[in-house]
Protein backbone atom coordinates (compact mmCIF):
# COMPACT_ATOMS: atom_id res chain seq x y z
CA UNK A 1 0.00 0.00 0.00
CA UNK A 2 2.86 2.22 0.30
CA UNK A 3 5.90 3.54 -2.22
CA UNK A 4 8.22 4.76 -1.14
CA UNK A 5 11.65 6.74 -3.14
CA UNK A 6 15.18 6.68 -1.88
CA UNK A 7 15.39 9.99 -0.40
CA UNK A 8 12.08 9.99 1.47
CA UNK A 9 13.65 6.47 2.83
CA UNK A 10 16.45 7.76 3.89
CA UNK A 11 14.73 11.08 5.15
CA UNK A 12 12.14 9.06 7.77
CA UNK A 13 11.92 6.19 10.03
CA UNK A 14 9.77 3.63 9.26
CA UNK A 15 7.81 4.80 12.58
CA UNK A 16 7.44 8.17 11.80
CA UNK A 17 6.01 7.70 8.24
CA UNK A 18 3.82 4.55 10.20
CA UNK A 19 2.35 7.87 11.59
CA UNK A 20 2.30 10.06 8.68
CA UNK A 21 0.05 7.44 6.69
CA UNK A 22 -2.32 6.50 9.51
CA UNK A 23 -2.82 10.96 9.98
CA UNK A 24 -3.45 11.28 6.07
CA UNK A 25 -5.69 8.05 6.10
CA UNK A 26 -7.62 9.45 9.34
CA UNK A 27 -8.38 12.67 7.31
CA UNK A 28 -9.33 10.83 4.28
CA UNK A 29 -11.68 8.45 6.00
CA UNK A 30 -13.47 11.25 7.88
CA UNK A 31 -14.03 13.06 4.47
CA UNK A 32 -15.51 9.55 2.90
CA UNK A 33 -17.77 9.79 6.67
CA UNK A 34 -18.55 13.57 5.62
CA UNK A 35 -19.63 13.31 2.44
CA UNK A 36 -21.88 9.97 2.83
CA UNK A 37 -23.63 11.94 5.92
CA UNK A 38 -24.19 14.66 3.16
CA UNK A 39 -22.05 17.24 4.81
CA UNK A 40 -19.82 18.57 2.24
CA UNK A 41 -18.97 21.60 4.52
CA UNK A 42 -17.36 18.99 6.89
CA UNK A 43 -16.22 17.02 3.95
CA UNK A 44 -13.79 20.58 3.18
CA UNK A 45 -11.91 20.19 6.33
CA UNK A 46 -9.86 17.97 4.66
CA UNK A 47 -8.33 20.58 2.42
CA UNK A 48 -6.22 23.02 2.89
CA UNK A 49 -8.19 26.71 4.05
CA UNK A 50 -5.94 28.83 1.61
CA UNK A 51 -6.55 30.67 -1.46
CA UNK A 52 -4.01 28.88 -2.63
CA UNK A 53 -5.26 25.33 -2.80
CA UNK A 54 -5.64 24.03 -5.92
CA UNK A 55 -8.11 21.84 -7.87
CA UNK A 56 -7.79 20.87 -10.86
CA UNK A 57 -10.19 17.86 -12.77
CA UNK A 58 -10.36 17.74 -16.59
CA UNK A 59 -9.48 20.98 -18.14
CA UNK A 60 -10.26 23.02 -15.22
CA UNK A 61 -8.60 24.48 -12.08
CA UNK A 62 -10.49 25.75 -9.26
CA UNK A 63 -8.54 28.14 -6.97
CA UNK A 64 -8.94 28.48 -3.11
CA UNK A 65 -10.92 27.06 -0.62
CA UNK A 66 -14.08 28.78 -1.12
CA UNK A 67 -13.73 28.66 -4.58
CA UNK A 68 -13.80 24.41 -4.28
CA UNK A 69 -16.42 24.13 -1.72
CA UNK A 70 -18.86 26.12 -4.16
CA UNK A 71 -17.56 23.71 -6.96
CA UNK A 72 -18.87 20.76 -4.96
CA UNK A 73 -21.89 22.28 -3.77
CA UNK A 74 -23.04 23.00 -7.33
CA UNK A 75 -22.26 20.15 -8.99
CA UNK A 76 -23.56 17.90 -5.82
CA UNK A 77 -26.69 19.75 -4.90
CA UNK A 78 -28.71 17.16 -3.53
CA UNK A 79 -27.88 13.93 -1.58
CA UNK A 80 -29.17 11.67 -4.25
CA UNK A 81 -26.37 13.53 -6.46
CA UNK A 82 -23.87 12.81 -3.50
CA UNK A 83 -24.40 9.26 -3.80
CA UNK A 84 -21.98 6.74 -1.41
CA UNK A 85 -18.47 7.89 -1.91
CA UNK A 86 -15.99 5.42 -1.13
CA UNK A 87 -12.19 5.46 -1.89
CA UNK A 88 -9.87 2.90 -2.86
CA UNK A 89 -6.01 1.66 -4.24
CA UNK A 90 -5.10 4.49 -1.75
CA UNK A 91 -1.15 4.47 -2.03
CA UNK A 92 0.87 7.36 0.12
CA UNK A 93 4.39 8.18 -0.63
CA UNK A 94 5.90 10.24 1.90
CA UNK A 95 7.76 12.90 0.39
CA UNK A 96 9.28 15.20 2.92
CA UNK A 97 8.40 15.18 7.09
CA UNK A 98 5.44 18.00 5.95
CA UNK A 99 4.37 16.67 2.83
CA UNK A 100 3.02 13.61 1.04
CA UNK A 101 1.61 12.37 -2.21
CA UNK A 102 -1.63 10.67 -2.06
CA UNK A 103 -2.26 7.99 -5.45
CA UNK A 104 -6.09 6.74 -4.93
CA UNK A 105 -8.92 5.45 -6.41
CA UNK A 106 -13.01 6.98 -5.86
CA UNK A 107 -16.15 6.17 -6.98
CA UNK A 108 -20.05 7.57 -6.17
CA UNK A 109 -22.49 5.08 -6.09
CA UNK A 110 -25.82 6.30 -6.92
CA UNK A 111 -28.81 5.10 -7.96
CA UNK A 112 -28.47 5.44 -11.77
CA UNK A 113 -24.46 5.17 -12.89
CA UNK A 114 -21.72 4.63 -10.66
CA UNK A 115 -19.25 7.85 -11.89
CA UNK A 116 -15.39 6.77 -10.71
CA UNK A 117 -11.69 7.80 -11.17
CA UNK A 118 -8.37 8.74 -9.90
CA UNK A 119 -6.83 11.28 -7.93
CA UNK A 120 -3.73 12.57 -7.06
CA UNK A 121 -3.53 14.88 -3.61
CA UNK A 122 -0.66 16.57 -2.38
CA UNK A 123 -0.84 16.90 0.99
CA UNK A 124 1.29 19.38 3.49
CA UNK A 125 1.53 19.26 7.20
CA UNK A 126 -0.38 22.13 9.43
CA UNK A 127 -0.06 23.31 12.76
CA UNK A 128 -3.73 21.69 12.89
CA UNK A 129 -3.06 18.74 11.10
CA UNK A 130 -2.71 16.73 7.46
CA UNK A 131 -4.56 18.99 4.72
CA UNK A 132 -4.96 18.85 0.88
CA UNK A 133 -3.12 21.37 -1.23
CA UNK A 134 -3.75 20.25 -4.25
CA UNK A 135 -5.87 17.63 -5.54
CA UNK A 136 -5.91 16.50 -9.41
CA UNK A 137 -9.06 14.47 -10.29
CA UNK A 138 -9.54 12.69 -13.38
CA UNK B 1 4.67 31.65 -11.92
CA UNK B 2 5.74 30.40 -8.54
CA UNK B 3 3.28 29.29 -5.37
CA UNK B 4 5.04 28.40 -2.55
CA UNK B 5 3.84 27.04 1.09
CA UNK B 6 5.34 28.46 4.11
CA UNK B 7 6.99 25.04 4.92
CA UNK B 8 9.04 25.53 1.45
CA UNK B 9 9.61 29.20 1.91
CA UNK B 10 11.25 28.67 5.66
CA UNK B 11 12.99 25.60 4.12
CA UNK B 12 15.02 26.78 1.01
CA UNK B 13 16.39 30.03 0.00
CA UNK B 14 15.08 32.27 -2.64
CA UNK B 15 18.25 31.50 -4.82
CA UNK B 16 17.75 27.43 -4.27
CA UNK B 17 14.12 27.49 -5.00
CA UNK B 18 15.39 29.62 -8.41
CA UNK B 19 17.79 26.98 -9.36
CA UNK B 20 15.19 24.24 -8.76
CA UNK B 21 12.63 26.19 -11.10
CA UNK B 22 15.06 26.88 -13.74
CA UNK B 23 16.31 23.00 -13.77
CA UNK B 24 13.18 21.46 -13.57
CA UNK B 25 11.58 23.75 -16.66
CA UNK B 26 14.63 22.75 -18.32
CA UNK B 27 13.93 18.79 -18.35
CA UNK B 28 9.55 20.16 -19.60
CA UNK B 29 11.27 22.22 -22.15
CA UNK B 30 13.31 19.30 -23.45
CA UNK B 31 10.45 17.05 -23.42
CA UNK B 32 8.71 19.45 -25.53
CA UNK B 33 11.51 19.63 -27.88
CA UNK B 34 12.10 16.36 -28.14
CA UNK B 35 8.32 15.37 -28.84
CA UNK B 36 7.52 18.01 -31.23
CA UNK B 37 10.71 16.06 -33.15
CA UNK B 38 9.07 12.86 -33.21
CA UNK B 39 11.25 11.44 -30.33
CA UNK B 40 9.12 9.49 -28.28
CA UNK B 41 12.40 8.06 -26.39
CA UNK B 42 13.62 11.15 -25.85
CA UNK B 43 10.41 12.70 -24.48
CA UNK B 44 10.70 9.51 -22.12
CA UNK B 45 14.33 11.01 -20.75
CA UNK B 46 12.15 13.57 -18.73
CA UNK B 47 10.34 10.61 -16.51
CA UNK B 48 11.91 8.42 -13.64
CA UNK B 49 13.38 5.32 -15.40
CA UNK B 50 12.03 2.74 -12.89
CA UNK B 51 9.00 0.47 -12.40
CA UNK B 52 7.60 2.50 -9.68
CA UNK B 53 6.76 5.69 -11.67
CA UNK B 54 3.31 6.37 -11.66
CA UNK B 55 1.42 7.84 -14.91
CA UNK B 56 -2.79 8.61 -14.08
CA UNK B 57 -4.91 9.69 -16.79
CA UNK B 58 -8.48 9.04 -16.35
CA UNK B 59 -9.66 6.07 -14.84
CA UNK B 60 -6.24 4.34 -15.78
CA UNK B 61 -2.83 4.62 -14.04
CA UNK B 62 0.39 3.19 -16.13
CA UNK B 63 2.87 1.77 -13.41
CA UNK B 64 6.27 1.68 -14.80
CA UNK B 65 8.53 3.57 -17.23
CA UNK B 66 8.49 1.07 -20.16
CA UNK B 67 5.09 0.90 -19.42
CA UNK B 68 4.30 4.39 -19.93
CA UNK B 69 6.76 4.67 -22.91
CA UNK B 70 4.87 1.97 -24.46
CA UNK B 71 1.41 3.95 -23.57
CA UNK B 72 2.54 7.11 -25.33
CA UNK B 73 3.68 4.96 -28.30
CA UNK B 74 0.78 3.28 -28.60
CA UNK B 75 -1.73 5.95 -28.26
CA UNK B 76 0.58 8.64 -30.79
CA UNK B 77 1.75 6.23 -33.17
CA UNK B 78 2.39 8.32 -35.99
CA UNK B 79 4.13 12.26 -36.50
CA UNK B 80 0.24 13.31 -37.18
CA UNK B 81 -1.03 11.67 -33.86
CA UNK B 82 1.98 13.51 -31.98
CA UNK B 83 1.06 17.30 -33.55
CA UNK B 84 2.90 20.06 -32.05
CA UNK B 85 3.19 19.45 -28.22
CA UNK B 86 3.10 22.46 -25.76
CA UNK B 87 2.98 23.72 -22.43
CA UNK B 88 1.56 26.69 -20.58
CA UNK B 89 0.09 28.11 -17.08
CA UNK B 90 3.36 26.38 -15.18
CA UNK B 91 3.31 26.62 -11.65
CA UNK B 92 6.07 24.90 -9.24
CA UNK B 93 5.63 24.56 -6.08
CA UNK B 94 8.87 23.43 -4.60
CA UNK B 95 8.26 21.00 -2.04
CA UNK B 96 11.59 20.12 -0.50
CA UNK B 97 15.35 20.44 -1.57
CA UNK B 98 14.74 17.14 -3.66
CA UNK B 99 10.83 17.55 -4.04
CA UNK B 100 9.20 19.66 -6.15
CA UNK B 101 5.04 19.70 -7.28
CA UNK B 102 4.41 21.14 -11.15
CA UNK B 103 0.86 22.71 -12.16
CA UNK B 104 0.35 22.95 -15.94
CA UNK B 105 -1.66 23.04 -19.08
CA UNK B 106 -1.24 20.82 -22.06
CA UNK B 107 -2.23 20.92 -25.50
CA UNK B 108 -1.42 19.54 -29.23
CA UNK B 109 -1.74 21.30 -32.63
CA UNK B 110 -3.34 18.55 -34.60
CA UNK B 111 -4.39 19.13 -38.38
CA UNK B 112 -8.18 17.73 -37.27
CA UNK B 113 -8.19 18.72 -33.46
CA UNK B 114 -6.63 20.31 -30.60
CA UNK B 115 -7.05 18.05 -27.44
CA UNK B 116 -5.51 19.96 -24.14
CA UNK B 117 -5.99 19.48 -20.91
CA UNK B 118 -3.95 19.54 -17.29
CA UNK B 119 -1.25 18.22 -15.58
CA UNK B 120 0.01 17.59 -12.32
CA UNK B 121 3.77 16.65 -12.32
CA UNK B 122 5.51 15.25 -8.74
CA UNK B 123 9.63 15.65 -9.70
CA UNK B 124 12.31 13.96 -7.49
CA UNK B 125 15.43 15.19 -7.44
CA UNK B 126 18.32 12.06 -8.34
CA UNK B 127 21.98 11.98 -8.72
CA UNK B 128 21.50 12.72 -13.21
CA UNK B 129 18.91 15.33 -12.07
CA UNK B 130 15.28 16.25 -11.82
CA UNK B 131 12.62 13.73 -13.17
CA UNK B 132 8.72 13.11 -13.11
CA UNK B 133 7.92 10.09 -10.88
CA UNK B 134 4.40 11.00 -10.97
CA UNK B 135 2.01 12.18 -13.77
CA UNK B 136 -1.69 12.93 -13.41
CA UNK B 137 -2.84 14.41 -16.50
CA UNK B 138 -6.48 15.38 -17.44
Amino acid sequence: MVVLLPAAVAAQSEKERSKVEADILAVMNAQVADWNRGDIDAFMNGYWKSDKLVFASGNDVARGWQTTLDRYKKNYSSREKMGTLSFGDIEINVVSKDAAVVLGSWSLARTNDNPKGKFTLIFRKFKDGWRIVHDHTS
